[in-house]
């Protein structure tokens, strides 16, 4: 299916489940499409950070979109990462991404290389000259160590090289530069910003980005979606208690040891356990060379979501 | 005066004038100070960042104080900064700044050297103990290269420490974290969390922050009094209205060659070009080595002005 | 052949050349492998970041890979680059690489993630697990974004997981501080330090590092072979004196227009420019979306070439 | 006393001791001196980094240069660092220094603002200005957070605004590119190039540098006497087993726990704990917040002291 332009709503960036030994777990992976896709949400985005694609070799990705897509059947559009060091590389995937039969294409910048702004733009071109499915850029500058500006983004927009940007740059002053300037420029309905600062998402959609991609959404699909209907009707102050609420639930991306593990281990496992404990997912192993979560903050996890209500 | 608890409303981190050969432009300044008071502004930053306290000597710094001091006349709280590399340093712009009249401290973490969370909170403690002046914690890590995490803060708020934070992280995920730790722990109602991200202030207001300190409120603070007033009184709609044109403005801190001169020329040179535009101060020069404007830029500048409607 | 232990000597990464249409240029490749073995090379590194390893599909890397195996005849050992995000994806390269006929394997930390040094070490152990060949890890902060610390390679080091390191990291106290721990635990002998601070190979080599992985060694291999070879006899001055005539001829890599273009752009353009000038390969081309060298640019590479007595 | 041209030698940067107060300790800091000069010290360098200078009061820097100055006595020259944040601030230390008999300048980049390359050079331009004493710039990117490239400085030692270089970055390479420049401009005999890359001097005075300004002189400055002679000497495999008994003894600065403190409590109150040990100093103090080596770090500290022969 064709994503609606522009692309709206509450799109989770999900979770890749694996089995014991590192397998993708396509059963629990349909299962958390299905959860997601009751709850309502607008869209799916496979093979993002939180979906572990950094760490998944080509045969899962492939595994792991094909599941998500034949579970998904349709319902709402499917985003695919394509993520990878440089342009050719990302070509490959996307070919691979349209095959497995993703709706939309998510691509970083150029990383691991020294890049600039006009390599930054003409990827972007030459990905999207090599496929009919439309492309969003991820704007993630922890991984990618540069930053997509406005000014980057702007022209990719106004020629249709863009459909859109998903903004997990935390720089939410620059978020609003471009949704000024992309208004300003008659691209408001046309080119999409979807935000990824979950803990910050009323004020984004109050600043007037079109849709929200937390990874918390895995967890708690239905807060957002009524944070996200409270703003869409401006109820404002109800939107913001409810990101109050999501965002004391965050802090089970933050139960592992920093001295033991870094950060992905912790976040990404902390939504693993957190769907592991709700019955969603089999296992809540992370891809290696990830450390698993000790027991006492699993049952950190588990407290957070008992606070927040989702264990009754 | 004693500043109220919470500290909020809008509180610019006010320009320092300087004459064509570099000192301080004392009518200038209270000229500045008068029309931000008469504009209704709740507090006034003198010696901040936006008040290049990082280019004056200390000489001009007491000068700069006592001219904002002398012209605020006891209408408003002033906030000081005490910027400097470490804490003893800070001890002494604290003294310096209690006898020339501030009414509350700001101040950064240890700069320049290597550092660690145990030591940023010993040496607020420090401070705070040397001082009978509230004190405020600032947050700009671009300037200081750490960041005044929630784990960091939030002790020294309940323990009476901090009486608020200044927050230029630009992180406002951060910030919602503190902010609702900050409630949960009953500390909402004396600790004060101003926001310096003043191209997204109607979020941090939505979030939950007391005020807000922005660097444009010295061109139109009028724009942001109208912001704050919108939010205080839930017309989310209208105060992201007034964002937005605020945003726009914002361009005008953005007109410097960057082949030409760095981020702080550009911007503090756009701050005081359109100062000297609109007739509050009499000579644009920002303090040595920062490198002058073209006129080129300047005419971006005016023309900014123009589309703001600040020149009519 | 299984490489020497500890492996010594010049290893030039190899700069892949491409056909105009961004193939991978056989011949060409074929040519420079060559030349480098009459030049006497103790060994080559393929698909390393100057062979723009980070630009390369899979099939591509396979060409490359296979055709420089195929080149070297058996002559010197072949080292295989296996960059990529994380382990898995890692694994599979280097069973690719082994089938292609790869010696030895250079594979980096985990990238685009955050890691921590428990995953890193995690990391290699897997890696080592699940190949026949000796590896070496590969120290690139300007690319991985995090620095392989002592601490960190030592215990690798006694454990025999790791073979040696290729440090690119520029941070020559710290690579002081391993060599000096390797050498008090007795691991002097089968662990080899390769350096590819190319400005600093003398006093590299005279700090204790066994080899020497220059960029610039694709285009001037004599010139590292007599450093080399002055060095390990003792000849201190003339390393110097050679050291500072590569020196001047680096400069060849910093020829492009940092306004348009990014360092990969400036410093892999600039090696090829000059290996086509040199008439070793039939095109200049970098990989997309690299930016070529402007003639001007190219034109200040040749003057190089000539400054250096390498056009005579 | 004019310093030689071009400064040559081991040059330490001293410590600052301070009693258990906090107070400088002038009569430890005299037999530091002291001490220093009888083993026979190029130069010294008062309040750099190692000297704690971001943690001192402008009177205790006073006290600090004043005590050096006397106990030095005209033997060799002092040189004094004028840490601050920019040109102004500067310019007051550096009228403080003259008056208190410094002989040479040492200044960094402006830090806490952004910057440019151009403004870098007017900074130096201008300090150079406004004062007697010869001016050497300090390459400090860890705290300064800028970098001084050959293309910055080339320029200001032609033009002799600059003396010399203090090289902290630990870039070897540009370090190398810049002598190569200096030489082929004639200026190799008027501009002295200073490495702080203390681990690494064996290889810096083979690629050309004129002296070296380490932190851990304060310790045993013997052995980088010996060192420095060794290499004047061409007798460069002495000159590194010398390097390489130091390096090991750099362990001292790397005590501290990181979890408990910053790396400057740990670098810092590891040369002063030696120090103290050594019965040069009285107290190992550092200046607050930063935190005290626990006891068993000290203990260790005392282990290398024994390992390297210094307590015997």
């Amino acid at each position: 299916m064709r994503p609606p332009v522009p692309l709206t709503g509450v799109i989770p960036p999900m979770c890749t489940p694996l089995t014991p030994t590192g397998d993708v777990d396509t059963r629990s992976l349909a299962a958390l499409t299905r959860r997601l896709l009751d709850a309502g949400v607008h869209g799916l985005f496979a093979l993002g950070s939180t979906g572990e694609v950094a760490y998944l070799t080509d045969a899962q990705r492939r595994t792991a979109l094909e599941t998500v897509v034949e579970a998904a059947a349709g319902r709402v559009p499917v985003l695919a990462g394509v993520i990878d060091t440089t342009t050719a590389r990302m070509r490959d995937h996307a070919a691979g991404a349209a095959a497995s039969g993703a709706d939309a294409l998510v691509a970083t910048a150029p990383f691991y290389t020294r890049t600039h702004p006009a390599e930054i733009a003409d990827h972007f071109r030459r990905l999207r000259a090599g496929t009919e499915l439309p492309l969003f850029a991820y704007d993630i500058p922890a991984a990618v160590h540069t930053k997509l500006t406005a000014a980057i983004v702007l022209p990719l927009a106004a020629d249709g090289t863009l459909a859109g940007l998903k903004d997990s740059s935390g720089q939410v002053e620059e978020a609003r530069r471009l949704l000024v300037a992309a208004r300003d420029r008659g691209l408001g309905e046309r080119f999409s910003v979807l935000t990824g600062s979950e803990m910050a998402v009323d004020g984004a959609l109050l600043a007037g980005v079109h849709g929200v991609v937390p990874g918390l959404g895995n967890v708690d699909p239905h807060g957002y979606l009524r944070l996200y209907a409270h703003a869409r009707a401006g109820r404002w102050a109800e939107a913001a208690a409810e990101q109050d609420r999501l965002a004391a639930l965050f802090a089970l991306t933050e139960t592992g040891d920093p001295a033991r593990m870094g950060g992905s281990s912790s976040a990404l496992g902390g939504f693993k356990a957190a769907l592991h404990l709700l019955g969603v997912i089999d296992c809540p192993a992370t891809a290696a060379p990830q450390v698993p979560l000790e027991a006492a903050a699993v049952d950190r996890v588990r407290k957070f979501l008992d606070d927040a209500g989702l264990t009754a």
